[in-house]
């Protein structure tokens, strides 16, 4: 397996502008391994209660998601979010959480997964993350996520994970929180000199931005899209698209990164078209070049 | 002359986490003609009370600004504005206004500067940007810049206005606010469909948008500068620097309507690396031309 990821299964439930999404499916690894599936095949590593509503090989459908590292764990409960939108909807008001098996023990890696080169890390308790990572064996490029939850309550833990990744994938206010910087570009250098070689800050609608250990320094807007339905998996689908490109072109340069950006953002604008997962559902690898042509000729001078 | 603006000249008193300037220089129309200098010659209307404690002549210097519309009015006082700027300083908080002059009739347009081919309407009254469009015969392209104060109340003049100008200039709130809109992309369309052919939406650190009615679409990204320390006059300078370029390259099409917003960029990260207008005075065109060919390369992919 090429690509491996490590995320959490939800049960959602979303209140935007536009309507209500009441037990939908989410959960960051299932958006990443949507989004990834576009570019080649993906080993999905999560675990679901035996109260998990919906069946995760039918979501997949007929994409290169290997459930393998899928658990399925008799007398737990799948984790479940409720969350809402307001306004230009750039962030999501948590309006409920059950971390349910999510608080419990991580999923075991399958063997036929340990030999990775791509992974990702979604976000869960950093202490998890590296019980994850400790069972891959020499992996090319470890990328991880976090959010504020576990700057406040587990900074020792986070710092170590921060230390042992080559990229860490978060947003802005969570490199802010993390670094203590108000400017994103100091914060952006202060999370190099924690460890990874490359950072990445999602803004939401304000696009995402590139900071690597060898001074390059790249700047996306977000795809221009008027259709914002539900934001909810953006950050994930973004990873997905990004590291399944960079998987699929097997180098992690300046100019694979960067295209795999691109895919990331163009992918997300699919993403939030849409409830829960439907917006990755209803597209091609088509549709997907084309917006990547579009985001490159509105933002070239 | 090719290019003209009309706007304010300010006392300004500012407050930022870097330090305090009490009484400094500033204006939009200030701004505006020191950024814009750097490309080529500026005629400069405006008007001031007999109480202004700077000369501009010696703020503009060697640049090539021409103060035959500088009226000093006799009994008059000038134009007063206090604010602060706090966190990640993208927004002003305004402490204290006096319009003082500002509320009083419009300066007059010299009689050498009528004929001039492009014209930037800084922020004032809408009612008072057409007495000064009034006065011009044949301009080839008019910019004008608003704020939400005028769109609270005085939203009749300022579609009047809107429907007779070129290219509106514009941050983000105060398109949504203007439209009605949440989303940028449509709120942009809406402002085209009230008349002008190109729209500008500035949206502070997160960089700008323009849309034509040609279907063209730019998004920028801001320079990436870890040195904010006054984003006083970070507009301003944007418009002059577009401007300007636009005026020394004597065409709107989108070729130079992106090179010129790149350069817009640029000069407003000069701005906001000093106080008042100490970062567009110690700077020169080698700069302007380093950190354009830094955007351009930090943007590409």
């Amino acid at each position: 397996m090429t690509l491996l990821v490590t995320g959490s299964i939800g049960i959602d439930t979303i209140r935007t502008p536009f309507g209500f999404s009441q037990d939908c499916v989410g959960g960051s690894a299932v958006y990443f391994s949507l989004a990834a599936s576009f570019f080649g095949p993906v080993g999905f590593v999560g675990v679901v209660g035996e109260d998990c509503p919906f069946d995760l090989k039918e979501v997949f459908g007929n994409r290169d998601v290997d459930l393998q590292g899928l658990e399925v764990r008799p007398g737990s409960r799948t984790f479940r979010w409720a969350g809402s939108y307001e306004g230009d909807m750039n962030e999501a008001s948590t309006d409920g959480v059950e971390l349910n098996v999510l608080a419990e023990a991580p999923p075991t890696v399958p063997e036929a997964f340990r030999d990775s080169e791509f992974v990702f890390l979604a976000n869960t308790a950093p202490a998890l993350q590296m019980q994850l990572l400790d069972q891959l064996r020499g992996p090319e490029l470890v990328a991880a996520d976090t959010m504020n939850h576990w700057i406040v309550t587990a900074m020792d833990d986070l710092k170590e994970l921060i230390d042992r990744i080559d990229m860490l994938v978060l947003n802005d206010g969570e490199a802010k929180l993390l670094t203590g910087q108000r400017n994103l570009v100091t914060a952006a250098r202060s999370i190099l000199d924690m460890g990874p070689r490359i950072v990445i800050i999602k803004k939401g609608e304000h696009g995402s931005m590139m900071c690597n250990k060898d001074g390059d320094l790249f700047i996306l807007p977000a795809f221009p899209t008027s259709v914002v339905i539900d934001p909810t998996g953006a950050g994930d689908s973004f990873a997905g698209a990004m590291m399944g490109h960079l998987a699929r072109s097997r180098k992690v340069d300046v100019v694979s990164l960067r295209e795999a950006m691109a895919y990331g953002t163009v992918v997300a604008s699919f993403t939030i078209g849409d409830f829960s997962i439907h917006g990755l559902k209803t597209v091609d690898m088509s549709d997907i070049d084309g917006r990547f042509d579009m985001l490159r000729k509105v933002t070239q001078f």
